[in-house]
């Protein structure tokens, strides 16, 4: 018989897997076959936010792969609507149920991928059946909530739950549809994946777009109105909706792993080695938003779900399981967003990781332009740094800004992966020209700073 | 007698020096004194040609610190329009001339810099009384272009002489302001600071706009009517020209400190050691243009002219002169410059450097995009890479593209900057949002293409 890859889950972990071993195997070598329990394969979810604001004109244009370029050109056996409810760990059988015909098929498998993504956090009083409360975990997700939006009667009130990156990219999408917004977020600021004083600066940029911006405020539950629903309850009083976007963040989707005996880390994602095998189960991998990783700086395991890792480990996965070889490095938590034109990078350790991590430390923050300050556009520019203290080592950015302030987070993240410290930072050989910098980029003025602020706490 | 620092030469590496100095050493413990044969200090030379081109709107702009600010919040004794021209090591004087007044005068010095930047490459046939033919190396320059293109006749056709970033800044600003443009290259393609591959994509940018771009011509002499420049004589005949602009480069102006006996090295630049002193010369600091430095990937000296390497080094030098620590790191050459909205970063060895460092290499050039392909306003980013065979180790680095392209360089610099391999460049966690990057980021899908060339070679 044929060896045989099961992959249980169709979006970047598991078709990275599945297309990476193609690559190394042939059809006679190895058989695989990809459950997947959405109408979708390898989609874009960080997109959908922008297909809901229209600025993205078509759903398909955020498929990468569709299942027919997998099965055609990849002979992969991609099964849509076929939840996988069992894994038999001894019999190396899946149980697979087709959600739309609704029979259960068994497959066996030589090798197990484990791709299932993440699931919503979800407090008990989002669990309704009231219509018109969304997540925007999945492409169906966001199908369903774009349906909504474009119902009659059409919602003109919106409330978004939950300030991370999904709440504050729906509540942007939501203002550009024209809706009345309101982000409702339980910490101090939206934004909590950078430190309180830049997202401070995120909050502003949205109250400049128009959206109300409710912090410290915990929702306790929904009202309903003939099956709709109608109002979010708060301590605060209750807010008036039409529709309801929950951002609350997602979980490692681990049920059917913990079912099957796969190990859990201490964040709740499955454990993996180096080459993303399951820990301790032989011939099973994992990768994506439902396993957990290491982080390069605390040292510590983390769970981060964001698709570029899903790419990376299922790219690793693949290329092992083709008979190559390969390791994913770990992680610095190095991500971008945007609202409206308001640009927010990070990498590595928030002062609160930092302080968990056990570092002492020092931060900085420090104020630039993106342009030489003469030519024209040239706007602020926001650089936070922290760094060890006495080693100077960096150990986290962030940068909140206008045109071309996100994506200069990469120059952070590469030297903070190279362990460089702020002082070596100074004397970094970047790009100047008037039209793209200063004469000291913002990155080198911050690595100044850090070195003065270093030198204060060394008296 | 209080200890007297004399500078000489009053742009970004002799001012970085003289404030750096004073920021640590009071005027009492310090006297300084700046000579500058020119009108102004600290200025952007890198900007004139968006003066030149209208976009900066006012010369003054390009003044970072104007001489009174030296004075007053500096206490630095700066002499505008005074040319150094003799220095006497034995006397520990330097010998100057007021170019408005005629006299000369002697300063006596305990510590020197020399940073007299750079003098433009001029071929005999440039050296001409005829008007109408600038350089655009110093604000003097640039003032005297801008008033010759405002005067009457208004000049209609312009050629470019030299396809460097002066060059091809100028093109464009002439192109700006209304005239015909070509521009004259001597070698194969214009902006051979990127490997002929690349710079092909920055000439079709350049003919985009309008400009004539002439390459493979040299040019052999000018020709004057009634005192007044008119055309410019190549192999391939004559072009007709009402200005003409030399971009044909500088070489470190040297003159002063050859006559002195101050150490040359093979770049025709000055001799200094890392923390900037000159090679066996007691209480003589040169830094800027006019020094030659380490190239960290070639481990060869390079006389690279910008002014970051001149602000970093006169820092360095006026830590160190001020009784501080600071030593100057070296330069892989990062440059970044645009044409129109066509964007270009290098660093490390182009394709000819890695061969003349006696490097083996595999290059590839990928196109990817910045942004997600399904986000509105996604263009075409091309990325080369050059690795070291059998390590993989990255030696240099290429980007041509549109929006958020030219900066993306820096990314690839840190990278370069530590001495990172290509694979291990595949892992590096950069910031992935779909307004900002494909989920594979362009640097790490470059990355990705140099690592499977590798593995071609070594079969």
């Amino acid at each position: 018989m044929t060896e045989r890859l099961i992959v249980i889950g169709g979006d970047a972990a598991g078709m990275a897997t599945a297309s990476q071993a193609r690559r190394r195997r042939g059809r006679d070598d190895l058989e695989i076959v990809a459950f997947e329990r959405g109408h979708f394969t390898s989609y874009s979810a960080c997109g959908i936010p922008y297909w809901i604001s229209g600025v993205v004109p078509d759903r398909d244009l955020l498929i990468a792969r569709s299942p027919q370029v997998h099965r055609e050109s990849y002979d992969i056996d991609v099964r849509l609507r076929h939840e996988v409810v069992g894994i038999d760990l001894d019999r190396r059988e899946v149980l697979a149920r087709d959600l739309d015909g609704g029979g259960e098929v068994r497959e066996r498998f030589d090798t197990l991928m484990y791709a299932t993504g993440a699931v919503p956090v979800e407090p008990h009083w989002a669990r309704t059946d009231a219509a018109g409360v969304f997540g925007v975990q999945t492409l169906d997700d966001g199908s369903a909530l774009r349906e909504w939006l474009e119902a009659e009667p059409a919602p003109r009130r919106a409330v978004v739950i939950g300030g991370g990156y999904i709440g504050v990219e729906m509540a942007e999408a939501l203002v550009l549809r024209g809706l009345e917004v309101t982000l409702v977020e339980q910490s101090e600021q939206p934004m909590s994946s950078v430190d309180p004083d830049m997202a401070q600066l995120v909050a502003e940029a949205m109250r400049g777009l128009g959206i109300t911006v409710r912090t410290g405020v915990t929702v306790t539950g929904l009202t309903e109105t003939d099956g709709r629903v109608s109002a979010v309850v708060t301590p605060e009083g209750s807010l008036p909706a039409d529709v309801v976007v929950l951002g609350l963040g997602v979980r490692p989707n681990t049920a059917l792993a913990e079912a099957a005996g796969l190990p859990l880390g201490p964040t709740g994602g499955i454990r993996v080695d180096r080459r993303m095998r399951v820990v301790g189960i032989p011939g099973v991998w994992a990768a994506g938003d439902c396993v957990e990783t290491l982080h390069r700086v605390s040292g510590q395991p983390v769970n981060i779900p964001l698709g570029t890792h899903a790419n990376k480990q299922g790219r690793v996965a693949g290329i092992n399981i083709g008979g190559g070889y390969a390791t994913f490095a770990g992680v610095i938590g190095t991500a971008v967003t945007k609202v409206c034109d308001l640009e927010v990078g990070r990498t590595g350790l928030r002062e609160r990781d930092a302080a968990a991590a056990g570092f002492e430390f020092v931060s900085v923050i420090t104020e630039s332009t993106n342009r030489a300050g003469y030519y024209p556009g040239a706007r602020t520019m926001s650089v936070k740094l922290i760094a060890e203290r006495f080693s100077g080592r960096l150990l986290g950015a962030q940068i909140v800004g206008f045109s071309e302030a996100a994506k200069r987070i990469d120059t952070l993240a590469v030297a903070l992966w190279n362990g460089m410290t702020v002082e070596d930072m100074t004397a970094l050989d970047l790009g100047y020209a008037p039209p793209y910098s200063p004469v000291w980029d913002p990155v080198l003025i911050a690595a100044r700073k850090a070195v003065d602020a270093l030198a204060e706490t060394s008296r």
